[in-house]
């Protein structure tokens, strides 16, 4: 038996605390530790041995983790944290704002070239699985068109938005693709869709007391970026409604490529992905990048990676002759 | 703009007009050559230019070809022709014999390393792309089930066998998916499913002269591996109908991964071909894969490989840098 891979948790929300079950999920991995801002003490951790430690102080670990997983956010925490702890960690993380990518990447990868590291950035379902799904439809598929759905799923960064409303003291906000467009795309039609076409969204919110439904509505639907492109539907509810009702973290969405070949026969393929749980399929796919980063560092090959970098044969437990005999 | 990857074609059936097609789309390759058994001069290419050869002649070709997409069978033509042309040319091929693949892969190796060639062998759909779901499936829910559906599609194996029977002048077989049976696995329920339930076979026949349609509906649907195991329907049509509504190759199917995160959270992952033309399908898989074969051998990478051991952007035209800005 090798020896396990031992894995470390910067930051303990949902993403670590997924993170930490996945890790369960495969016996060749362990949790080495978890990195917290808070105070150690209170994490309330699923398994109590792993020992949780004080963020600042997580320089003294290098010689005690293969690869560090990076459950912060994308706004606040991964700017600063992924080329701070890719100069002294491989790493994996979930960075996902698509537009600053390219710079995220540049950023990481001056931290974990010179020092010997190997960082997976930009990994979960969306960017990651999807992006994955993306390039192979259009390298499949030259001539066609690539379509991506989202939904139906809660969507932090706009329940976010709803929630900065004056008047709004909670809510929620599910993205829902439609289904007449999917149709169209799936028939292999190629159709144009406008944003509004694509998805509506549905926002769940318990007013503050004493504000006022229609003008929180108004303030609602008319947001520019968030909501004014799109059919919105706001439902009133109450606090209770909202913890019973609204607590889970449900997502997915469809990877769609349609596309001509030879004279004119249409190829149709499709992604999709239903998930009860998104934190928990984004931390599992976290997990096996994880062990692709501590192969392709053993390897000699480091710098900042994206999913594109990365043979699907370094992700599993398998042997590549195993997989040969097995999944090929 | 670079130089072009020079792509040579080793047999001109169903696939290799295909990747002929293929090569159209993508314009960082072009067509160097094709190479057949039969007389060069009665071939018909889609593109009169391009130059025919005799595949006996191959050898003098090594320095015009970058890679060699090998569109021979898997039963005949590969076992033999995939460690040939490997020990003198980078490969492609779409060797579908899964149960011999860790042989073949063998072989091809000992061709293609001491050669410094880069061999990617079973490149297709399945093997091919199902592989690649198939493994991304359990890497990412290590605790799930794994379903693959075949289908609704003309199956080439199932069809020789037909027409192998005494009194079957000509005949095809469509492979097709019990949809409840997909529902069941869509919904996460990890059902176990049989043979006879996750698949039906359809087969329509041309009756040889004087053949007695009962005993020939008797063979097919007793006979075993092909048929014996699924509920099979047999339709007696004339040679004309045959020709006018059986000539299309349409496929596609399912590979379905449904696993447990967490506590209890259940996670569904489907990836569905819906293709025209499944020749044409697998023959643009294979040209990707030849880009892919170019650079691995170009960075020295060689040996028989196969679609776990290929990092997805090298599939692309684009560079890493546009991939990551215009899909992650």
């Amino acid at each position: 038996m090798p020896e396990k891979i031992r894995v470390g948790i910067a930051g303990y929300g949902n993403l670590g605390r997924g993170v930490e079950a996945a890790i369960g999920q495969n016996p060749d991995m362990m949790l080495a530790g978890v990195f917290t801002r808070r105070d150690p003490s209170q994490l309330q951790l699923l398994d109590s041995a792993v020992p949780v430690h004080p963020l600042d102080g997580i320089a003294n670990f290098r010689d005690e983790i293969d690869v560090l997983i990076l459950c912060g956010g994308s706004r606040e925490d991964l700017p600063q944290q992924g080329p701070a702890l890719a100069a002294m960690f491989n790493t994996v993380d979930s960075f996902d704002t698509h537009a600053k990518i390219p710079a995220y990447f540049d950023a990481v990868d001056q931290a974990a070239e010179p020092s010997g590291h190997t960082a997976i950035i930009s990994v979960g379902w969306d960017p990651g699985l999807f992006s994955l799904n993306r390039l192979l439809g259009e390298a499949v598929l030259p001539e066609g068109q690539t379509y991506t759905f989202w939904g139906k799923g809660l969507s932090q960064g706009h329940s976010d938005a709803v929630r900065r409303v004056p008047g709004v003291a909670a809510a929620v906000q599910y993205t829902i693709p439609v289904p007449q467009a999917i149709e169209r795309v799936r028939s292999g039609s190629l159709p144009s869709l406008s944003t509004r076409e694509k998805h509506t969204r549905e926002c769940h919110v318990v007013l503050a007391e004493g504000a006022d439904a229609q003008s929180v509505r108004e303030a609602i639907i008319s947001m520019p970026d968030y909501f004014a492109d799109y059919d919105t539907t706001v439902n009133f509810i109450t606090a209770e409604e909202l913890r019973e009702r609204h607590a889970a973290m449900p997502h997915g969405g469809f990877v769609i490529r349609s596309g001509q070949t030879g004279a004119s026969n249409t190829q149709v393929v499709e992604y999709a992905l239903k998930l009860d749980s998104n934190p928990e399929f984004t931390s599992s796919v976290l997990v096996c990048y994880a062990r692709a980063a501590w192969r392709l560092n053993r390897q000699g090959i480091t710098g900042a990676k994206t999913v594109y970098d990365v043979a699907p044969g370094l992700l599993s437990r398998k042997t590549p002759q195993e997989l040969r005999k097995e999944l090929l």
